[in-house]
């Protein structure tokens, strides 16, 4: 099941997402698709109600905003897959690398995405997105994980390298600039999902940049949410982007970094499309 | 002024703190202390009606909560005192080091802090809170910083040092952990603080363990708002942990790491005193 929120920033109205793409409105079910929804039962409400909920006309070139409101955190893997850590110049890593966005980075999967005044290295990373859907705390083994995921969705882990990895330690610096977590366009259930066999891939204004499956991730997702389980709570409604695969700008040769007027658009088998002007 | 949030976790009521201690209910004024209170004048209308707030009658050991509901994000300054920069091994840093705690980690000042399950080296750092109040993006110069502040706060940046520095680089991964920032028990308005003079000073079992002052920090409060303006927009009720001085665990003969049972007790003059147990 697909489910998507529609509308200007801030005021998104809740839709599920019928098989040939037509818009069903939710909001007589919930208020928002959110953590407080997805823990409750929320997406086997939506799914019972499916045939009775009323379609929604829905204007051309309305805007599609991130799938989740009321993101808690947004949890990212570093350096999880063996090419993109080779291209960076790193090993891979003996266990997962962990690294921390701001939930207020988020914006739509069709939103500009603003480069920052200073910046000379913004860099694009297709990402598969796991969100949360009841509380992990100490996970006893990846088996236990797919308990705890609502669905997947697309991110772009917008980065910026230099603030990143040249200005005094901790990557974060470079990876919470305003507008620098697209996500989606959907949430999309788990069930009928072959996670690995889902194929990641990117475009900079029309060239191919990164093609590879989740299952070239070096940890996989149950992995990863078990482990990470192990540090910190994931609550309902949190976001974990579980890492790139090669061909960003970093890697490639001249560094093609992200100028204004850049479009970028990113693709996962299943969960949908993205493009982003960068301005 | 000083606000506070008293209650249990999650229903807690707003307050203000009169000269004398007492409790003054700003329910008649607000909701709740958050982003929005802060951000629209709410500490200068409960200013105004200090002299009619209702005197609230708290039973004693009533739970104090943090001080600001909704936190967005809790941005940390590391190694921002040359004396904690030399007792970790670092040299002091050419300009600021930021890393990211999640909001969910806040808790209340005098809630016990869960020592995480595999841990062998929780450690304490009492820090100087600032609570944002208007957004801040792009701030011209650390002048333009006070405009943006809505007061400053005790907190404790509690980490992991094994999972912070020898689990796979970022340290992220050992700040995060469940009720791993203790904040308040005020918020404290920034009208007659001289920030620099301020003390911080923090005991374990009743040893003195931190004591050096705010004018010790190596980039000051307005120079590290200025500087995170220009890598990511703070908003209104997001926190910055603005470092810890010497006198952690990780820095003293034998790393004393707190075990089960130990109380961690931090100050910081004029914004009052934390106490926790942890478990």
């Amino acid at each position: 099941m697909r489910f998507a929120r529609l509308g200007p920033a801030g005021s998104e109205r809740p839709v599920a997402v019928a098989e040939d793409g037509t818009y069903l409105d939710l909001s007589g079910i919930t208020d928002d698709i959110d953590g407080t929804f997805l823990a409750s039962g929320g997406p086997a409400r939506a799914w019972a109600a499916l045939d009775s909920l009323p379609r929604l006309d829905v204007p051309a070139g309305m805007r599609v905003g991130p799938p989740v409101a009321r993101i808690g955190k947004v949890v990212c893997i570093g350096l999880n897959y063996a090419r993109h850590a080779a291209e960076t110049g790193a090993q891979p890593p003996a266990e997962p690398v962990v690294f921390m966005k701001a939930a207020d980075t988020v914006v739509g999967p069709d939103d500009d995405v603003l480069i920052p005044r200073a910046s000379t290295k913004t860099d694009y990373e297709v990402e598969l997105a796991v969100v949360i859907g009841t509380a992990a705390r100490y996970l006893d083994s990846p088996d236990d994980a797919a308990a705890h995921i609502a669905g997947y969705a697309i991110s772009n882990d917008v980065s910026e390298r230099e603030f990143q990895l040249e200005r005094s330690g901790q990557w974060d610096k470079g990876k919470n600039c305003e507008t620098f977590n697209p996500l989606g366009p959907w949430l999309v259930t788990p069930e009928g999902l072959d996670v690995p066999s889902l194929r990641l891939r990117s475009w900079v204004n029309g060239e191919p940049r990164q093609n590879e499956t989740a299952a070239d991730m070096i940890f996989g997702v149950p992995h990863l949410i078990w482990y990470l389980s192990q540090f910190m709570v994931l609550h309902p409604g949190d976001v974990v982007n579980t890492g790139t695969p090669a061909g960003v700008a970093m890697g490639l040769p001249n560094q093609p970094y992200l100028r204004t007027g850049d479009v970028v658009e990113l693709e996962i088998d299943s969960l949908g499309r993205q493009r982003q002007r960068f301005v």
